[in-house]
């Protein structure tokens, strides 16, 4: 143990080795606030070679690790469990953006860079860095790697699998796989790179990437929808993508109850439109400085929403403040649901086909579970994602609490009966790691062993988290 | 043996187990006829379970496992050895659509299904599987999957592995993993999707697959341009991203000895424009009905590029007619080279930014390795990618394969100096798993091996490829 710490402090030096309860305290509890775990100490090693120092030290001595960004993950999936034998490795000192080459369309980058300071040094340079979350002010890239997250521009781009090209990576066994190639094409061999991406550290940690730039699109036609249903949301994203084609890039819902929460906690949030509305749309088209038809293309493409009854009412944004007032509708819900209280977040996939139906059915099959339970819902519809969030009924917190098993499970029930997934964007991390298992085939958990065996023998890289204990 | 060949008929039926060698013929050498093997059998199940009994009656004899598509690869990976002790597992039978769905933007197909009947599947839905290939005629999509394929259209919609949501695959010991979901997102663990893409049957046979449909793009605005060099047409890509943003889709190169030879061998081809160049590049703008200005942003790109010196004259297209020609002078190259003589092909990818300097060196180069070679040299720039390939000096083959393996070293080398890729969209096969792997690290061959030995203990699929023998 003392040998260890010693050991990290030579490789890191000692003012990087925290073990003071105060110091560490921050590292140990996820954002949620549900998991609370303890550490032997927190590491933030400055460079690879010495992430790969401390792995190393960890290895011989058994220690497991915990790789963490910046510990915005919603799965405590980053935060160790309450043992206090693990070392958390924090990668936040590592924040260089290594290069940019505009031509190649790509960044490289090391793992600790906050994903809007990715986003910031592409724009300098002329180009589009996609991935956009409510998080992107902390959490960092190789946090999104190392989960895949998702996000609003997922509809257009990609998870965040389809934004990198190479990784640096420190094996279990603290060596270096420098995989760091910026080649859009390279077929010579088994994909490692997306074998890591999602991996939630369980296989190694990602220490750098070089990640996909895009054409800059700054042109943008951006409408708040009031839409009657789930069902005329989905048919609605049909006209959008007819319309809009290959410059949709954003088509996000939410329910009147997450919107009332943040007109309610948002300082400043107003509602753009007269009348409430049962479900909203918040629907954008992107082009690059020549895509000149936008906002025509937007306002045909309401005409006929409207006509067709997909659509009620809508507010198209006249300028870019304007636009960022309708962003911050949508991106305001994570924030302010926590000021409302007890919540119980769900982040699942269902097929689009499906998405109307089985919102329309969990519903009261919910009020069955605790009557007076509040979904806020919201997510991607495009992607077919909602995160099904449960407040709790008014003022009675703790029935939210006594109830989450029971309303879990009859909401991961309902995404296995109709073949959607209980983690679209988030991760399996500690907290759904079990119910993912029991919810797959056992070939496909024998495949994942199979895997997590072949690479991390001993088990140290993140334990527990993604795949369960056997 | 025996025993096996009874099995064997039992799973599929008597007809569609071959073993005289004119039925076998065909499946044991490659389209380059490079690769000459020979099989104790060929094997033609029609269906998911009947892949599985082939394969888990070769698991039981210890019988190695050839998985085979179209049976168009270039680098000997869907053939057999000399040996002549393999079971060749042709999926030709299989190629049913299973299922469209222009909403969720999906399409479930077998994996035996021709990349074009996939094409015209998507198109009937009124939507776009983007892949375009020289072999799309013949190849099939599982082929496509198993080795990662390219072609045209990955400047814009990107590799097979981002084509793809969701694979069925039978295991090398004869189960089924049914990872067949059509989600655009679904994160509860590793992406085993990816890790089967590009893995050539060495870890499985891929029997179905959920594709990516896109949004149509029944707009074109399409070029034949001639640059005065590679640098010119690298600078000509920036201008054209500028100009096209999220429209570019096509981008190609092609050398003059290329496109002579289209003029020569390709019936009707005709010389688009009044002089010769060095180079040309093929440039195509697409976009939805609604994009009406893409004929625009073509001429004032070209003209830009005309004023800055990276182009010299260009063709536009004025009909899909003649869109149709310009894209023959590109897509015959590969069958033509075959007409005029032996040739050694090479499928690499440069950083973009090395692309002009690279090329500029190796002519003199293999100039040295064999007077009077004539480097057919095409592939796309906006990926990097070069078919780097070589015909005999004329009337003189033997010199050529005489000189092959030299020749071919020097490429590699200069390749991977400049941190290239020796196979950017053709995958490894036989022919360059032992070039790869001497190119890389220790610590990446080793997590290739721990990749294969996982899947695979018994080292029976595909044996060879990719992975060479320790």
């Amino acid at each position: 143990m003392t040998e260890l710490l010693d050991q990290l402090r030579t490789a890191v030096g000692d003012a990087h080795v925290l073990t003071e309860p105060a110091d560490v305290a921050a590292y140990v509890v996820d954002w949620t606030g549900t998991h609370q775990g303890r550490a032997l100490a927190v590491v933030r090693p400055g460079s690879t070679a010495e992430v790969a120092a401390v792995v190393r030290a960890c290895a011989e001595s058994r220690t497991p690790v915990v790789p963490q960004g910046g510990n915005t993950g919603l799965v405590g999936g980053g935060v160790p469990d309450a043992s206090g034998t693990a070392v958390v490795l924090s990668l936040g000192r590592m924040r260089s953006v290594r290069e940019v080459d505009p031509v190649a369309g790509t960044i490289t980058v090391d793992a600790g860079v906050v994903l809007a300071d990715v986003q910031a040094a592409a724009e300098r340079a002329g180009r589009l860095f996609p991935m956009s979350l409510g998080s992107e002010g902390s959490c960092t890239i190789g946090g999104n790697l190392a989960t895949n997250a998702g996000g609003t521009a997922v509809l257009r781009y990609g998870m965040t699998r389809e934004l990198v090209l190479g990784l640096e990576v420190v094996l279990p066994d603290g060596r270096v796989w420098d995989g760091l190639r910026g080649l859009r094409k390279d077929n010579t061999g088994y994909d490692l790179t997306q074998l890591f991406v999602g991996s939630e550290g369980t296989l190694g940690v990602i220490t750098g990437a070089v990640l996909r730039l895009f054409p800059a699109t700054p042109r943008h036609a951006t409408a708040w929808v009031a839409v009657p249903s789930v069902a005329a949301a989905v048919s609605l994203l049909g006209t959008a993508q007819q319309h809009g084609g290959v410059h949709l890039s954003t088509f996000e819902i939410a329910n009147r109850q997450a919107i009332e929460l943040v007109l309610a906690h948002l300082p400043g949030a107003v509602d753009p439109l007269a009348a409430p509305s049962e479900w909203y749309v918040l629907v954008e088209l992107a082009g690059s400085a020549s895509d000149e038809g936008l906002d025509e293309t937007l306002e045909s493409l309401l005409g006929d929403a409207v006509e067709a009854g997909t659509a009620t009412d809508a507010a198209i944004a006249g300028s870019p403040a304007q636009r960022d007032a309708l962003w911050a509708l949508r991106e305001g819900i994570s924030e302010v649901q926590k000021v409302e209280g007890a919540t119980l977040k769900h982040d699942v996939t269902l097929p689009i086909a499906d998405l109307a139906d089985w919102t329309e059915a969990m519903g009261p099959r919910l009020q069955e579970v605790l009557p007076g339970v509040r979904p806020v819902t919201y997510g991607h519809v495009g992607d077919g994602n909602l995160h099904y969030n449960l407040n709790a009924p008014v003022g009675r917190d703790d029935d939210l609490r006594a109830a989450a098993g029971d309303l879990t499970t009859a909401i991961y029930d309902a995404v296995a009966a109709a073949q959607g997934s209980i983690s679209a964007e988030h991760g399996l991390g500690r907290t759904k790691a079990a119910a993912a298992a029991s919810y797959k085939s056992d070939v496909e958990v024998d495949l994942m062993r199979a895997v997590k065996q072949a690479l991390d023998p001993a088990g140290l890289m993140n334990p527990g988290a993604v795949v369960p204990p056997a």
